[in-house]
């Protein structure tokens, strides 16, 4: 049994600031050379991925003049034609530059925030010109380090004009793309403005244009808040809301480690594969949108790491889809499910036609009903998840 | 300079599960007996208390009989006239019996479902009888230790249509109760349904009767993922869904603490009650709520301690109002936070009537912006909070 | 390829307190009736344990008179003869009764502190009696919530008092016993003393009597602390104090889980045993003690589920050890390993021979050493790592 | 009531690449230029520092000739003498350059552990010369991301082989300087080696010269790990290794912070403050060393931000203190103290000439001992701490 290689049919994507890290972080400086961008994405596309996606200033300068950004575009449309491989998601970088340190749509200095919109709105354009069907938009530097330094009331009111004009701006312009919000709870910001899946679930309700916007959730940083990916994915898609995903790998909370996606939390990777491949028990299906990856090769790395590292992420991807879906047609499997009552919870807790009356009526439920015998069933649960191990490692195959 | 002292103006309540905890915890038995019901109100009623709280098991015995039940209600009904302390709240206990074992409304198993749905209709109906303005649900066993044993989707759809149920009965009945859920990320499940203040307020978006649902966030259980619980406040009050609040302390990621309030995180228990007692600097006013608590008389402390337990949270509430009155009144302060920019952020981004052609065409937002000199800003930030500090410590009375 | 079945070489061992726990947690009541001494320890037996366990409380209730502990001594006996399982350790009860809320051998009461010592003492008597080699102490409640509560250097000194104490009877007893202490960082305690591996190793080189005393690391107790359970256990062994192991499972920072060895961080799980079955590359030999889990069988699980869960730990390690082995031995991992100079760390810094002043006299290693060029290997960890998953994962079985 | 001012007297010290942090950090460029050295020096100085330490990389270049190293180690000594300021530690950058991407003393290349040491080598020559009494080391590259990449024994004897090599050359040199070690679990690498307080003293008592080593523990760097920084100072003072503390703030578990001290966890904040100015109740008497801050002003903050930061370090211990001297000199207090058994700890478990069989023959601390009498006092831990919040807050000024 040989660990199995990418095609595009699999729609892996990259963030070319992924593959491209340079390695500069908090306590030291680059140990890689930029990757040059031509020879960056034919590598990609030689691995097996069907697409790659970028921050404007991940291949456009902060300062490039309107010729040299035509330039880096011209190239890029080269690249995309020659190789195949697709711009499926375009974002902004907010957080980089000095200007944004106190955010960029809730930055204490309206001159800030303007100039904000501004940045974000051109590459909308850009987005729409490359034919992204994503626009990512992650607030890094949204938010605090003390509960003083902001008014939170009116930090939210921003955020929410921000998001609303941008995406009006979408709709005006009859643009075919989609915003992704992508929730962090902290770093770089000591406490980031919409913190988990379930915050900016929250905060897209309360948009006039919200239905175009939805979530980009990072196996990261949900972890990072001791949360469960594979929960936040599931409460997303229960809200049509999973609009996008960075998969990558972390251990709990701590800095941001952008590991490849399986080298943190294995057991979570497994089911957030088989949620993306499978689809719930009671609504099978696999996630349509791209296979995108949000990870940073190791410091330690120089160029034959960053693009093992990249290679990393897509063969541990189909190892764990190659698992996964032997594990749900495992019959052994689908029995230890039944026993566990997995498909029961997919039954109305009402009866079809029963009223609330009715409920109250009846005594089976409450008046007459042994709870203490019902406290006695054995639900099984370690048992399936043993042969969910079975399966992840091997020993079923 | 003495501590301040409580009075029913303060609209301080407590939980009866709290001071009357017995201190029988994981890895011990009870050390404390319990309190016996009449004289623990008094006593609570004697400390400067306004109301208090209870889980129908708190009082009424899980098996009690229908006449046992009406004994015990009749003898809450006496103390709280003989005090005059209010029963704001009631909630159910749907976590420490067996059958709920894997829940109440998302156990795989239905009968369990139908039980827990009569169980929480029953207390709907108490609730109601005395008087209470809410009704406060926390799902503690909705949850799963292994991603496996559950469908996600179906364990949302369940969870809808019991909170609808309940509800829709509440409106048919019309009692006035709003429901408020009270989010967890984890214990005594690996994970917790609806883990943060995010969560929650996104999952009764998607409700049909969600208009009388909102959220009792609790201090500790935000900080369990390492979430800042003042934030969690401010998008629960930005979005009018902040029916009722615990308060208490914790140390961050670990067991749940239910420490005294103010015995974790202290300087963001000041900012709580500033937000709580201040608003926000462009939304003024208090929070109208009880100032309800949710903690445990550490395991050591015997009968007094409980009692002196309950005192500190009050004492602390107060010493910290106090502070914070101050703190927003001192012109050095209101002077500080101009300069770091905190009213400007409560100016909208466009103008008044300014289109989104219009500011696309301000050149001075973007073309001909100086973002490196707007970089080089001093927010005063740390400034802001060192007078804050100055103020907690009581270094400006 | 199926998953392997224990047998009695493997040496696994498991705490009575783990399979027969009632699941009585902080918010709920037990689900499960005790499980009777005997069946208990032949059904252990019969599912492929060498051994098992216990605190004295866990057999012998906590107010037994001398001829009920004698009752039930003779019964431990007569099922270890009859099914020839090892009572390989023997530890004490210091937690759960209310006279040791503060703490046994740390408690502000010195009534406790000595009665604490007493009970102790009392079972090193037992242990020894019934061939124990190995006496674990956990002072779960050694400990505080409250800095302002304890005199820290108090604390130490009577805990260094009352280990010299134990360890100084046993050497006078002449019983064929060793110590292991085992650390926690919190909980039932907010912080407890000795929180790590490392506190827990620093403190016994204070010992008189350290000689005898060494560490039972448990996987979850680190994991709880962020950090990484297999380097504790390099350096436990490093020190030669590793003497006692209690394997589980846990998902970071948040309450005890007490999972199924496995069943937490799964790739760590996997390195522990490569370090236990494997040695150290450049100290190969595999752990020679008792593999012993202290785990949990979920509240979910009623008498079925307990024996499957105890049945999953030595499942999930005998199929990481299958692994391992594999990994270890495959010579394309070999010649990865070589690549990213996992050997190369095992050469001394300095030469053979080499003085201090020779290292400065010797100008290419610094003078004329070219860091940049070094700084640009490549150490190859990510595709270490990448093929530690294709086996891990069975895709090179 | 005003906050205090600092003076010499105080031994306030400030690492140089604390206020001069360029704020570059892992998602942004630098907010501010460099300070020039010796302005930098005489603003802290009018600040009231009493010392400044630094990184050789902090001030002289990684490649600076041997010509440019003298010019800037003279403007040092110039720029002390005038100021009068101390160098009262000097450390050695072992982590920025790429060169020590998989660490100094433990990277599995021997050519960087030969420089590394070198280099380190090299500063403590430095240290000498500026009169510096402790060089710490701070190992942050010594660890790893991946298990498998390293050979943990070897990597734990090259780390110890690098210790007492340097530690040597100091006793060689008959320099009057001691090592500080500095103990951190993560960040920048997955997992760093010695990554406690505890690790890190466990660590020392291996070593052919630990005499002259000790630890330098940071705040932040264990409430990373979740642990109570001043029982791990606690511990380290009882081992007689605090050779050097590094003081800051963090919120638990993320990122490391680096706060202003207090701007963290106030309350443990209060407690360090209080075990350095106050000593144990059983053993008083301050710490002796610097009080040497270790902290980062927000990328928010300009340069009057820069310095405001470092002044707040110096306000906040201050401020700290009068709380904590005034904490332990109230009679109420103390009486609060006696009642919670704290100074009946300090007394010997065992009496004066007890023996062990004189315990053992004490029928009342055994046979005859009401343990359930026992576990009813109340040991009033809440109140006490309650009163440390009074004098926290002013209100007992």
């Amino acid at each position: 049994m040989t660990a199995p290689t990418p095609t595009r049919d699999d729609k892996f994507s990259f963030g070319l600031w992924t593959t491209g890290w340079q390695a500069q972080d908090q306590f030291g400086s680059a140990t890689r050379p930029p990757l040059e961008l031509t020879a960056h994405v034919r590598r990609l596309a030689d691995l097996g991925a069907w697409g790659f996606t970028f921050h404007d200033n991940d291949v456009i300068p902060f300062d490039a003049t309107p010729a040299e950004r035509s330039r880096i575009i011209d190239q890029l449309k080269k690249v995309t034609e020659e190789t195949g491989l697709v711009i499926e998601m375009v974002t902004t970088d907010t957080f980089a530059h000095p200007v944004f340190k106190d955010g960029a749509f809730t930055s204490n200095d309206r001159s800030v925030r303007r100039f904000g919109l501004r940045k974000v709105l051109a590459n909308v354009d850009l987005a729409a010109e490359l034919g992204a069907s994503t626009f990512v938009m992650w607030g890094g530097r949204e938010g605090s380090e003390y509960d003083g330094s902001k008014d939170l009331h009116a930090a939210l009111e921003r955020y929410r004009e921000g998001l609303d004009t941008v995406a009006g701006y979408i709709k005006d312009k009859g643009y075919d793309l989609r915003i992704g919000l992508e929730p962090k709870p902290n770093e770089p910001r000591g406490n980031i403005f919409l913190p988990t899946v379930g915050h900016a679930l929250a905060f897209i309700e309360q948009l006039e244009h919200g239905d175009i916007v939805g979530i980009n959730p990072e196996t990261g940083h949900e972890q990072m808040a001791t949360l469960n990916y594979t929960h936040g994915l599931a409460q997303a898609l229960w809200s049509d809301k999973l609009f996008h995903i960075d998969l990558n790998g972390q251990h709990g909370p701590m800095y941001d480690q952008d590991l490849v996606f399986g080298h943190g939390d294995l057991i979570s990777a497994f089911f957030t594969v088989d949620l993306l491949e499978n689809g719930f028990p009671s609504k099978p299906g696999a996630y349509e949108g791209a296979r995108h990856f949000d990870f940073k090769p190791s410091r330690t790395e120089h160029e034959q790491g960053q693009y093992d590292s990249a290679a990393a992420n897509m063969e541990m991807y189909l190892m764990l889809k190659e698992r996964a879906i032997a594990f749900r047609q495992d019959s052994e499997v689908q029995e230890a499910m039944a026993y566990s009552g997995i498909e029961e919870l997919s039954q109305p807790t009402l009866g079809e036609g029963e009223t609330l009356a009715d409920l109250l009526a009846d005594r089976s439920t409450f008046e007459d009903f042994d709870a203490d015998a019902a406290g006695e069933r054995n639900y099984g649960f370690v048992r399936l998840q043993q042969l969910a191990m079975q399966h992840l490692l091997g020993f079923r195959a």
